[in-house]
């Protein structure tokens, strides 16, 4: 198994703030801390929830090594005393989340820390690089494999990934968000997504013809023979050749795959040649810097494509690569009374949702489909036999009211006084609820361009904290 | 030192082809292997090379273990001769490699292969990976740090990067392009990067006042205090709290950060309070989503700025985030001659050049600038006393006369025989190497906006063979 200690992997700053909290008798207020992200990748409607089995994997494992504690010490910015309490840092608090595969929006906590403030401060580098890699990947990789109507994509891309947990855990995520396979040997072995693959240009190149490469190959792997038509020239001699090599090896379970030029020009003329010399059931996969919106276009053009292989712009999300979460503390204990805690900004969008809250979907009853997200203070009860009140937490005067609903809370308890009490799930369950989730969203939140806003409203007593600290602080300071 | 076994990170086609090789006996027949890219992101004039040293922990830790194998047998699809042989695999060829840090242009061979079939295939995936993940950030970083025209930019971006190696690397790779300093503990650790940071808003906000905050910082740390002053209001409290913790503290060596907002402005207005409190060298770090654009831009409009902190649109290369490195097979040895090989396609753009190569870059005597660079069959001889003609490999008619040059080979041998036999450079020296080697290249090569294109050409020799193959190739197969 793939493992490391990323205790280290934290913001420098993570360790002057453990250090300082340590010397000035702060590093045991228990405060709370939230993960959210404020803006959807591409435009879209839904983020996809991945990452936690990383994070909880990562918390698990945090120990300061006898090196890290010397090399801390060169840098001579840290107390003795601090360097010692390291040595038996552990995590100890508590911490919530929504479950990977569950379909998030902007500005609902996806984590919620509660713990002594130089650990709940502590975790946030690692903690956040984890939530926001796979999430990324995962809200492309649906986006991907939804514009496929149902053809199988295939991830393709670690030779572009960003490093080798762009690609291990970008395959991890990537399946998470309904790809059916991966190139990626590693992430098989180690997370169960189903390895596949065929040949490069390079094996046609090896044999002194094309035609010998292909027959040579389909002897080796008669059950499994997808066929790289396009070395020379697909239709010339690509699509011949194989034909030739299927027929002579009796195959007819069989596959081509085509690389390069217009995809939906080729996949028609060699669909109909396949079917011609009989292999209708012979396969045609399509690959070359594909995504969603080539997609589209390439099935819509009429193209004869049975699966896609995406290799580059899924597994950097290239056209929106970076997945903006952020931890921000949002309460702090004191004398046994939570107090919520806001951060201002000039930019109002980076302006916080205060307080330790609790997150629900509010499905339908009536067709199972999810309407909002309610964000209310941790304790706050909602009667569902009663009609529910929601309102735009900026234009206040937008309601409505609805009956005949229940409500689903959707952060779990993952870790309970620093063990982790969460029954993980496959990644093929949280494949299989990722789909089963984004399928009771509207169809017009699952739009690609401009779709449907999904509202994540404040309780009323959320909003009223909430706007009591922005009057306080708006002048005082 | 943070180490990982990442024979496993191959494409599952590298070993259904190595199963190919080993099964048809073409295993050990000798080939060559190009990895060059094709298009320079954000539209620049040259990128940075980087990744070489993971590419040489790579191959020199390449292991199948005993678990591997059992693994693989669950796939079913290779030899049992074939897993027993994996047992003992390694790599045993040549490797030729552009060293780190110096300026690399589209369709030169960064990294030429000569190795057994079966062993040149293999490295393909993490050789590509390694090279386009850290020429990807070690270009942008460039980009960033000379935009910011000399003031230090340091990289903050590891909880927005694309997994933890994407963070660790991109940091290293951030600092080969001229960043000053990493937020990345774990990079300082373990790559000498050194790492840096100060205080986040939670910091701010466990305090009762920003005051307090800020005078608890100055007596922990006086030497190196700098002070986030928007959590709430940056001129109204930020700058005057800041100012009254420095004086309390009798510091005048300090700094205060700035993340959100309008930078020009605000900077503007707090250097002033800064100076007039007499903190005229108090530096002033900006950060919140800067890239080379906004960086110009700020110090076009006058801010006051003297350090910057980039983030996510570093450590993902937002606005472009992937390298297009490739791998073809450029030749293939029979009855010990070189036979060179082609790969050809209807995108023209995606045509190799084949044979075994070696590049020089051309330097001018008269003020030591890079000219051009020059592919020349491995073997060819150039007498640099005598004039140079080059011509445009596409636009053949155009060509030009060197007189008074210098060549400069490109490529360094790196393994022989599969041991390493390169004197591997320290991340300063590779730092600096970079620097030096792009300043050789003409401003108009640096410009971040239509840069001129800066020419790799053929020898005639290496046009000749090209153009040959293309001939037969375009009616064979």
């Amino acid at each position: 198994m793939y493992h490391n200690n990323y205790t280290m992997l934290c913001d420098f700053y993570e360790l002057t703030m453990a250090n300082g909290y340590f010397e000035s008798g702060k590093k045991d207020e228990i405060v709370y801390f939230d993960c959210f992200f404020r803006t959807i990748p591409d435009g879209g409607g839904f983020a996809v929830a991945a990452g936690l089995e990383q994070l909880i994997d990562y918390i698990e494992n945090i120990k300061f090594t006898d090196e890290d504690i010397e090399y801390l010490k060169t840098k001579k910015c840290f107390s003795e005393a601090f360097l010692e309490y390291l040595k038996e840092f552990r995590f100890t608090g508590d911490i919530w989340a929504i479950p990977e595969g569950i379909p998030i929006f902007p500005g609902e906590p996806i984590i919620t820390v509660r713990a002594p403030a130089i650990q709940a401060q502590f975790i946030e580098t690692y903690l956040l690089l984890a939530v926001n890699h796979q999430s990324l990947i995962a809200t492309k990789a649906n986006r991907i494999v939804r514009a496929a109507q149902g053809r199988p994509v295939a991830e393709f891309g670690s030779r572009r990934a960003q490093g080798s947990d762009g690609a291990i855990l970008g395959a991890r995520a990537a399946y998470i968000g309904g790809c059916a396979a991966t190139a990626c040997t590693i992430s098989d072995r180690d997370y169960g997504v189903p390895a596949t693959g065929t040949m490069a240009h390079s094996w046609v190149q090896m044999f002194d013809t094309e035609y010998e490469a292909f027959k040579t190959y389909c002897e080796l792997y008669p059950n499994n023979a997808t066929l790289l038509v396009d070395t020379y020239d697909v239709l010339g001699s690509g699509v011949p050749n194989a034909i030739r090599a299927f027929h002579e090896a009796g195959i007819t379970k069989c596959g081509i795959r085509l690389d390069s030029g217009d995809i939906a020009y080729l996949t028609v003329k060699a669909r109909k040649m396949l079917d011609d010399a009989g292999l209708t059931e012979c396969k045609i996969v399509v690959s070359n810097s594909l995504d969603e919106t080539i997609i589209r276009d390439i099935i819509a053009q009429g193209a004869c494509v049975d699966s896609f292989g995406v290799g580059e712009r899924l597994i950097t999300a290239k056209s929106d690569p970076v997945f903006g979460g952020v931890y921000k503390l949002v309460a702090k204990e004191k004398d046994g009374d939570i107090i919520p805690k806001i951060k201002i900004s000039e930019n109002t969008g980076k302006i916080t949702n205060p307080h330790y809250k609790k997150v629900y979907r509010i499905f339908s009853k009536e067709n199972g489909q999810a309407i909002a997200d309610l964000m209310c203070v941790h304790d706050e009860v909602i009667d569902e036999n009663m009609p529910l009140d929601l309102f735009d937490p900026v234009d206040t005067w937008k309601h409505k009211t609805l009956a005949d609903y229940e409500l689903k809370e959707l952060q779990i308890q993952i870790f309970k006084d620093g063990k982790c009490v969460y029954n993980k799930p496959t990644l093929s369950e949280i494949r299989d609820y990722c789909r089963e989730q984004i399928n009771l969203l509207w169809a017009e939140v699952r739009r690609f361009e401009n779709p449907h806003r999904y509202y994540v409203d404040l309780s009323e007593k959320l909003w009223n904290i909430k706007h009591k600290l922005l009057k306080e602080k708006g002048k005082l300071n």
